[in-house]
Parts: C-alpha cells; sequence; structure tokens
C-alpha cells in the first residue's frame, strides 16, 4: 500500500491572482471544441492534481470552486505532445502557481515553478465515450475509441506552500466525509474521491 | 499503472456444494460478536476479493447475492494470527474452492486448493468506526481505533476455474455500469468498485 505524508491545511496560505476565464463560453462550445480537437489530434488527455491537508487527522482535498457553483480538481487538457506528468505539472502552476516571477526576482528570492509540483500515483480515471458531458469510470461497452481520458494523480504535497488562486475562484479544503456518498451534491466523480483515497495510507505530520 | 489479464465470464463454469449459513443469525448478533471478539483479540481485520471477468470487452465483477437478495464480495473476517494474503486464499477457497478433495482423489486428479488464488494488490479500504453497520473509506475524524478495517484485493483469476458456490447463494457477474452511481441499488460500498478498477488497465483475453 501506498504512503503520503500529509500537513494541516494551516501550514498552507493562500493569496489571489488574475482571473482565468474559460476558453470555451458554454458547455455545448467546449463539446465542439473537443470534436474539433479529435478530429485534429485525436482522443484528448486531461490531467488533475489530488491535493490532500488534514485538519485534526482528516484528511480533506482541495478543490477549485469556480463562480461560487460547481467544484472541480485543478488540472486541465494537455497538448497533443505533453506527458502526463510534466503537463500536470505545468497545469498546476498555471493554476495555483504565484502570478510572475517580477517582484520576487525584485526581492531577490525564486518564485518557484512548474518543476516544484511533485506529481504521485494515478488513483482514478475517468474516460468520455461520446462527444458529450457524461464521463465514467470505465470504458462502455461497444466503445473502442473513447473521446477523452482524465486521470487524476495523487500530489505530494510541500511541508508549506503559497496557493495563489484565480481571483475569479476559490480554493476550498472539503473533508472526506463531506464528499462520501455525496452525488447529489458533487456529482459522482468528486464523490468517489474518498473510495480512491482509501488505499492511501495518510501520515499525519504537523 | 497497474494491468489485469481479464478472461471471458465463459471460460468460467459454476457447480454447487453445500450451504453455508452465516455464523451470526442477526446483524445485532454480529455486532455483539464484533464487540466481544474486539474485547479479546482488538481491532477485526477483514479480506474480500474482487474477480473480475468481461463480457465483450467490458469487466464485470463476480459477486454472491445472498438470499436472493443483498450482494457481497467473497471474503470474511481473519483469525488474529492470519496474514491478510493467506487468509484471503482461504476464504476464497472456502466460500468458492470444490467441495471436498474426495472425488478428485478418487479420479486420480488434483483440486485446486487455497494455493491456487492469486491475490493482487489492495484496491480499496472501508473502516468500521464503532460496533454499528456503518462503514466509511476513510478513518472518521476523532476515531484512533476503528473497529474493522476491511480491505478489498484485486483477484489474479486464472484463464479457466470451477467455481463451486454454496446452494443458499448465487454467484452473478454484474456489469460496473450496473454498479456504477447506483448506491441506492448496492449500496455505497459496491457502488464504489468501479471506480476503484478505474485505474486498472485490463486486457482482454479470449
Amino acid at each position: 500500500m501506498s504512503t503520503l505524508k500529509v500537513y494541516p491545511l494551516s501550514n498552507y496560505s493562500f493569496a489571489t491572482k488574475e482571473a482565468q476565464v474559460d476558453e470555451d463560453p458554454s458547455v455545448v462550445a467546449r463539446l465542439q471544441r473537443l470534436e474539433s480537437d479529435y478530429a485534429q489530434y485525436g482522443m484528448r488527455r486531461t490531467v488533475e492534481g489530488v491535493m490532500v491537508v488534514h485538519e485534526h487527522g482528516h484528511p480533506h482535498v482541495l478543490l477549485l470552486q469556480i463562480a461560487n457553483a460547481f467544484f472541480k480538481l485543478p488540472g486541465d487538457y494537455l497538448k497533443p505532445q505533453e506527458s502526463n506528468e510534466e503537463g500536470l505539472k505545468m497545469r498546476m502552476h498555471e493554476k495555483l502557481g504565484p502570478e510572475s516571477a517580477g517582484d520576487a526576482a525584485m526581492n531577490g528570492s525564486e518564485l518557484p515553478g512548474p518543476e516544484d509540483w511533485q506529481v504521485g500515483e494515478a488513483i482514478g480515471q475517468y474516460f468520455r465515450p461520446n462527444f458529450e458531458s457524461f464521463m465514467y469510470p470505465y470504458m462502455p461497452a461497444h466503445i473502442t475509441k473513447p473521446k477523452e481520458i482524465k486521470t487524476w494523480y495523487l500530489m505530494q504535497m510541500p511541508e508549506r506552500q503559497v496557493l495563489t488562486v484565480p481571483k475569479n475562484m476559490k480554493l476550498v479544503a472539503l473533508p472526506l466525509f463531506e464528499l462520501y456518498d455525496n452525488a447529489v451534491r458533487y456529482g459522482p466523480q468528486l464523490a468517489s474521491l474518498p473510495a480512491l483515497l482509501s488505499r492511501i495510507k495518510f501520515e499525519y505530520a504537523q
């Protein structure tokens, strides 16, 4: 079984940066882009990072909340030539890394970059069989060519970190007991996170 | 990512053996035994095996159906000194192995034993914090001593096998699409199986 060292939520601090607007203004537009990208590049690969922290020894997952409404794991789809691991480091940096190297350089300090994100093992996958919203944790029968595979990776968080959140989003720490068996509120994908993490042995550090 | 070779359901045949009656006649009796065992031996360890087969390239999980009603994975709790792996082999043999060596010995053939079950990696765990029915895929906050930990192991099925089922049970192959997001029918534990299997790469053999 795998072990993951997790630190208290209070070890992390939060800053804000410029809003990051979704490149697609609607679900329909997103599915159209998926379809045209598929025609050009083939199956889309999406990677997302599962950051675990604890409060009083209970694991929490860090999720982005968009427009005070829906929740998502940080990450995005990859360019055709990117590897899952390097691509995920880039996406985590874009979403939650510091805004620019300018201020830090003036202070003589060095800001963390994409290479500072530590990608751990894959804990789950969701497959998109058609150019539709539904995704499943398996390839549906009679589907040979999925349109998208999304892979969730466990992140090894550093002991302390500043997470810089786009100002149109919030970063929230949801306890596993809130997500578990709660597909009604979080959807079946995020509600499956507690089960996917159940085989991981957490070491609660201070 | 892990790979698992899976064979068609039609590769497996089914026989029946004597009924196996639960040692506890009710849920209350079961929880009482758990409590008295806990006082004597400490935390209970339960192990169950996840057997995956396929039909037309879609994964199915083999589940025992008891009394034409509820479903469960084959397995049981362990004696205090048993290891998870050896204990699971014994339980799989007790539940689904051939009834006795007598007939086979007369035929000069050798019947499979506990050692013929191949135990793979752990894919999930459920924790019982109190002497109550509820189990969770995490240790609830403020619980330091769980009363039971149940671990699910992926089984590497042989290419062909006779599975001998107690006559008060049925062995059914449920497709992942039937279990997924279906806690209403199968409970949140079994409904989590598709997500737990999503990171496994299945190789569909014939």
